[in-house]
């Protein structure tokens, strides 16, 4: 069995087993996420980007959220071909968010993909929460590697939650993108209100709200008498703009947030540079 | 041992043992890191602040180098007392650079602090380095909670580097730093070169310079035949101007850029309205 997984690992063309001419049209679209590839999220992603593309799966073997655009440096990788959804490549990978989109082009793809869609995540990734997220930190792997990149979120943290209305919404904006392609250097942040299809008025395109959280450490103490905390914390939004993510959300529209890696204050360099 | 653990930490109020009329007109100075409590470059940074404040510590027990801004929530944290700097409140945490900032300031600390200072880094954390780093990571945490915040990196990897440019450079700017406030919402990325004092040129104030890894995953088979891999890669500068980081550092200067965690495109938003 090692020797078989060390043959498919050697043709990196893992792909559909449409007609080959059929797949040359076809744009190829790397789906990841953070919630691991077992989660509902990612097979209703599947789903979404079938009708669009040649769809591969590369996505971490175990739930990574929270773990922002960590890589792994100081531990291997193992990838493994798994069957979950039906005529797609799927590969489970032990390491991060980033380090699946790292590999996946270096390593599985045989060609830079299309587009690469991550999520869909359970729970918000709006406001803040775009820096903590590995969701979003996968997208935005994908488009510093210069691959047009979006992650999509669901205001619905329940593992059985109800992916229709996002399904439908995700192909929509999937397909915009790969018509039209992004401006340089940008990703997209999208977040489903939790709301089904017929309550949701459209897709609103703002800015990132500011808010933070407000830590709440639970103190516990463990059968040896030692504290331990779990970390826990309360959003709190400081920002009323009209134009915001949270604002588009808190009024049944789906939020999409074009993101940047360039964390660059530039609004800032004239008064630092008086400093030294 | 367990319950005098508790008991010093149920006074949150962790200080140098200096009269305490010494201590309130000083400013208060967290100190942390990616590499360790134990790495030289968080020494080289205490011995910098000492001059300016009090200083308290909190850093994670083991490196977590490429961390990024990962927080911990499906495991508990703890934090221990640590003996390692002379008259210096040090704490070492079992979490990610984020989470010591977030457990400093709501478990350790008895205020918010004045200044927040990550580093110094064994490494470069310019350009697209930003997004991969600990460090960095670190700060922008304290940004967040609307703390002043520097995250610095030496472009030198070796355990046994010599940090006294960098400590000189380090104190200069976070007296800046002290006596004039950071722009609202934003943080500094500073990197020294690998230069004696006497070679640095000064400070430059500039932008992150766009740049990206290419990955070369190393592939090798282990003794059961199967592959793993190790994550590599080659930096690769796509940007030449001579207002970035990169530009600063090959010149012979301290890099600083203001960072801000509004990751917004905002000059993509009119583009991108038109889509849906």
């Amino acid at each position: 069995m090692a020797t078989k997984k060390n043959a498919t690992l050697k043709k990196v063309n893992p792909h559909t087993p449409a007609k080959k001419s059929e797949r040359k049209d076809k744009p190829l679209i790397l789906v990841t996420n953070d919630d691991g590839v077992t989660a509902p999220g990612i097979r209703a992603l599947v789903e979404a980007m079938l009708p669009l593309g040649n769809v591969v799966v590369v996505a971490p073997d175990s739930p990574q959220s929270g773990m922002g655009h960590a890589i792994t440096i100081d531990k291997p990788l193992r990838i493994k071909p798994i069957q979950l959804f039906e005529g797609v490549d799927t590969w489970q990978c032990t390491g991060t968010p980033v380090d699946c989109v790292k590999i996946a082009v270096d390593k599985i793809l045989h060609r830079k993909p299309d587009l690469c869609v991550s999520g869909i995540n359970h729970g918000a990734n709006s406001s803040i929460n775009v820096i903590y997220s590995g969701t979003m930190s996968a997208a935005m792997e994908a488009a510093i590697e210069s691959i047009p990149a979006i992650g999509f979120s669901y205001l619905d943290y329940s593992f059985d939650a109800d992916f229709n209305a996002a399904k439908r919404y995700a192909n929509q904006i999937a397909k915009a993108v790969l018509a039209n392609g992004l401006p340089e250097d940008t990703l997209l942040n999208v977040n489903f209100p939790k709301l089904p299809y017929a309550k949701i008025k459209g897709i609103k395109v703002c800015r990132q709200a500011n808010g933070k959280y407000d830590e709440e450490f639970s103190e516990r103490v463990d059968p040896r008498n030692t504290k331990y905390y779990w970390l826990t914390g309360k959003f709190a939004i400081k920002d009323h703009g009209e134009d915001t993510d949270e604002w588009a959300l808190s009024q049944g529209y789906v939020s999409v947030v074009p993101t940047q890696f360039d964390l660059t204050a530039h609004h800032a360099i004239t008064r630092l540079s008086t400093y030294f």
